[in-house]
């Protein structure tokens, strides 16, 4: 008799954003006047730039006719993507990246789930709290934690990080030593950053208690100010320690398009196993790689006229995120992020629940935005709103709020 | 100090196709003047057809909009493409699939792997022998087997259930009964088919036994003959106890272009847990759907002038397998396969071993082709040819092997 995962039974209702989606339908469907707003989901709304659009133009003309067709792709990805992202996120950056270092996928959300698959399932992760749900869910479903525990409004057998206000929304060292640690930065939902000082701190950490980090940079384009690291091997030694994921969504507007990358150095071993030999196993055998037209469009990403043309694009969101902050901090807000990062988090008023001030906003304001426990018990009595909507309707969302 | 998935670890040497690529480079490396002809590897070689062409053109030039710009696409697939799957795929065979039992993916090989992600480690599966790899080595990595046994040159807690000459590349039905049992028709690599009546005796078992059954029928396209069923649903039952796959890389010429997808009967129970729920999990948490351009480029594969362009290149292919099949046979071999499959699985002349038999077509011959051994010890004495080549080729390669 077969038997289903019963990890998955562990998991908490549904993900997040699901739950978000069937609220606001539902409002929708009960008050179809009403234009609601979403600064919800991490979703963006410019269009893809030209040369991102002539690139998959000229690659479809390719796969039209028998002489440029392409079948299979390479496992890890078209040699033309990974040496453009070795020589643009990596070389250029002093990060001494080597092209069969980088596996390019569908996303990144993939890979924050994937990862998982090469691991033991006697690992004990840490998470920062609140977090982006894949790496807990994918955890447990892979057999890495405990039940969840209603009390903790976590999983036993989890190292949850508190970042708070408080520790300016950075982890602290903990004092039980993990085995995985995810980390995120800028980080997903508080929008907070970490200097290259405190992430080396991480490494050197992580080195000694021969602990592995993933680090997920999916938002790397938005850093604007100096001094905060792009990629966690600009840390000295992190090629020992860290798995690194990309992703083309939000720097590119590719959340539709499906293009991300991780990197795992050839220096990443235990005991002997290369863990870089066991993600290029794991590609092989559960992946047929990306189509190579979005391949083609990812290569123009780097091209000079894909890199000005999604600068400006990573600059309309950030000015969306000033207008937010701005916004809301002379209403009487408290809020952060939004300076390097393409989120604002901020604190619900009156000490609402999260859930509170999201039914709220939507009733009352007609805004979806995303309540902030929903990434973790410590996100419980903030709200996290994005800066992926157009201009205008994110002017109009934060008069809305404020009533201004 | 974090551990690797030692489950990996059991895995014998490189997934069989990187091994081929690897020898056809040294070849060709070694031997530059040599025109290498590959019939190896299931990679099509015509373009992407005229209908499907467009479709991306179309599709592209919406994402360049603002207005008509997709993001985050629904978890499961868009609606206008698994409405055209469950209306041209089931529905017109009388099979009863609901629109939210098809789940979009980027891939037959990605759903083939990781399919076993939502059954429990303990679960004994069933592999054909001769077997497309991913099956097996998936398990592997989950942990569903014992070692790799020398011995039966296979893994242990595995039940092989040999496909030979003498079955007629049909398993018989083992006696220690398993609990999820992999079935692909027609198959891959022997080119086999199965009977509506032989493949309901599969069903029944599974309905009997509480088995599951997970059906690859990525090459349906490819049947010519009556009686021959293109889904497990035409069997009667088959809702309860079988799960799905579907591919548009044979069929349409997606190989490069990936795209294919899932069908989980919401019938589909133990205990009360239901896969279709499980799946749907998995799919929202560690995938974020097909690219918004390929699932347009799915959808056109279904209209009429997609239909019949398909038909054109499948025909095509089925050509080719002819030319093989009767070149060979006419030369003396003995040939299987063909009629209703794009494979061409043959006895290795002189009792050859299969990688004996592919060094001399790869050195004498300059043709490559799958040694049969290489998925599973029954290939060995057999080898797969492709009809996926041009006809131009194919006509040569038959030739050179035949010297006439």
């Amino acid at each position: 008799m077969f038997t289903p995962n019963k990890n998955y039974l562990r998991l908490q209702g549904s993900y997040l954003f699901s739950t978000i989606g069937k609220k606001v339908r539902e409002y929708k469907e009960a008050n179809p006047d009403k234009r609601v707003i979403s600064l919800g989901i991490g979703d963006v709304t410019l269009p893809l730039c030209p040369a991102v659009i002539k690139a998959i133009n000229k690659a479809t003309e390719e796969m039209a006719h028998a002489g440029s067709f392409r079948g299979y792709a390479p496992d890890l990805g078209y040699e033309f993507l990974r040496s453009a992202i070795v020589a643009n996120d990596y070389k250029a950056r002093g990060c001494d990246i080597e092209i069969d270092e980088v596996f390019v996928s569908d996303g990144a959300k993939s890979d924050s789930g994937n990862i998982s698959d090469i691991f033991g399932d006697n690992n004990k992760i840490a998470v920062c709290d609140p977090v982006y749900p894949v790496y807990v869910d994918s955890n447990v479903m892979g057999g890495r934690t405990g039940e969840y525990n209603p009390e903790k409004e976590g999983f036993d057998g989890v190292v949850y990080m508190p970042c708070t206000a408080e520790t300016g929304f950075l982890p602290v060292i903990p004092e039980e030593v993990p085995d995985i640690i995810y980390l995120c930065f800028p980080n997903n939902p508080t929008g907070g950053t970490i200097t290259k000082d405190e992430l080396q701190k991480w490494v050197d950490f992580a080195i000694e208690k021969k602990a592995l980090i993933i680090y997920d940079a999916a938002y790397e384009a938005y850093i604007t100010e100096e001094n905060i690291p792009h990629s966690i091997y600009e840390c000295e030694g992190a090629k020992k320690c860290a798995i690194e994921l990309r992703s083309f969504s939000k720097n590119a507007g590719f959340t539709g398009t499906r293009l991300g990358f991780t990197v795992v150095p050839k220096t990443l071993t235990y005991d002997g196993v290369s863990l870089n030999q066991l993600w290029a196993r794991r590609h092989g055998t559960k992946f047929n790689g990306a189509p190579y037209i979005i391949q083609r469009a990812g290569e123009a990403v780097y091209s000079e006229e894909g890199k000005k043309e999604t600068k400006e694009q990573v600059k309309y969101y950030l000015d969306n995120a000033k207008i937010i902050s701005d916004g809301l901090a002379k209403a009487g807000y408290t809020v952060f992020g939004g300076k390097n990062a393409p989120y604002i988090w901020l604190k619900t008023p009156d000490n609402m629940k999260s859930w509170e001030f999201f039914d709220y906003l939507l009733e009352e304001k007609n805004i979806v935005g995303t309540p902030g426990v929903g990434f973790g018990p410590h996100g419980e009595g903030y709200f996290r709103l994005t800066a992926f909507g157009t201009k205008e309707n994110t002017e109009t969302a934060v008069k809305r709020i404020t009533g201004q």
